[in-house]
């Protein structure tokens, strides 16, 4: 199927892939020659950095952080990573992403990676998750979720507040 | 401007990127968070990935390997690349390469960064060579350059014919 | 502290580098410029790449794997680790790892990062895990552990058998 | 041969593996799993960043910065690098740095990646060259190399004072 690499696909667009709910943030890629290893399959390391790249355009879509001088810095506390099929060089990859819990001033995020598929279900390769912490950039205290941040996750993600 | 990343771009599209003579071949994409450094600029080896990965279609497309278990092994023997201007994260890029110059079982490619531009020139941001040989998969000896990738250099490319 | 770098640290060289049980196999390096990100610290890419190099000495050391033309394919399932602390440029570090336990075909190591100490307990910077599967190179099936290495992983590490 | 891995080489000790003049700063190390490519062997990017990495310590050694909050941005303008002989997983190497010639703002180096060898000549792998320039931290003007630098470049390295 016809892709738009690279550019926030709609929950509508992730549907046409075969990609159903919880996801509605997603953006589509390609394998290169230079994430694969000496077994000639994609090495562990580069679904994360796969996970890294969708995260920096989603948060600004969620409005936590615009990466302007007064945002907060995002540290992560925790990833991890399971690794469903191989991936090949020259595959085509949707890669999704949501929150799924947050507190005052952390949240956790799930991804997931699938081969995109117009005549069905799409094929789900790995799954991820990350608990990233806002961080005051100038100083050592922790930096809240603004509203807004908070608002898109559960309106768009159907995230859960869960108590700090 | 609107681009199709990650797809091979005909010379007519470079052209309206604002990409002149000689190149003919390219393809667009975007900075990544894992190409920077911690100067926050793109490091220096993320370019030479870039012209790998340019490399391994635009090969396919002079018809020199189709990557099957009966083609040359490509084995490179020297990368340059001049750094024009500092790089950032986000920037879209388009990458060309061609074929300057062949001889028997090896060739000499040159490649390019621009920042696409559709209303002047496109603005130079690298620019790099590679030499290449071709090897026998299986054995130690060299693997002639297949007479139609010859004939794809010159046509396609204007490279010259080298004496061995 | 002197470190030998590269170099498998016996319990011994662990216990004098501060680091405690239930650690018995580390090796000594140093966070290089090409591991940071653009924040400036260790990206989080970096720690899963330092586990996968310790883990090709360790598994010799274990009889799992002798890395030979017979040997199992090994396959990660899953990978996790956990932050602690931010690393920084030239930081000396061992890395460690174990395995906690095993099936017939899989087995699921832990692995952790400290800075060495010769003056009391090594400060944990981050901890993993991952399970691996062993494959048959040949063909699609499973490949049991040899005996050996479950023997070692008993005797050398402690693990605990469980039911496939 | 006994290595002490990533600790600066002194000319006898480089003597001692094999290498000659002129080579006078050098750093052991061996390849790692995540910088082989799918062909196998160390990827051509791989270099670049063992160059980066002695670059690091050779320009502390030199005087030339501290690394320190008014030291001058470190810029490259271009790199080269030749492959002479494959290498692959587990090698033991030795890369060396050395300055060929400087300017006011700016200098040349060159670099060789070796296998040591106690018995006669180190092999050499690989032959690389960057052109640095060094430009103010804080606003656009270029740096000149502090003259303790400059004293070095020459009576440690033999480098050529050339016209600006």
């Amino acid at each position: 199927m016809r892709l738009d690499y690279l550019t926030p696909i709609t929950p509508e667009g992730l549907r046409r892939a075969g990609i159903g709910a919880p996801w509605r943030f997603g953006m589509a890629d390609r394998v290169r020659f230079s994430e694969l290893d000496a077994l000639g399959h994609v090495n562990n390391t580069a679904y994360l950095r796969w996970f890294e790249n969708l995260r920096l355009p989603y948060l600004a879509a969620r409005h936590v952080t615009d990466y302007g001088p007064d945002s907060p810095k995002l540290v992560l506390k925790r990833t991890s990573c399971d690794y469903m099929a191989e991936m090949f060089r020259g595959m085509d990859y949707i890669v999704t992403g949501r929150t799924r819990a947050f507190r005052t001033t952390s949240f956790t995020m799930e991804f997931a990676v699938f081969l995109p598929n117009q005549d069905g279900p799409a094929k789900q390769m790995a799954a991820g998750e990350a608990i990233l912490v806002l961080l005051n950039r100038a100083g050592d205290g922790r930096f809240p979720i603004p509203p807004a941040g908070c608002h898109a996750f559960v309106t768009e993600d159907g995230a859960v507040a869960e108590r700090a």
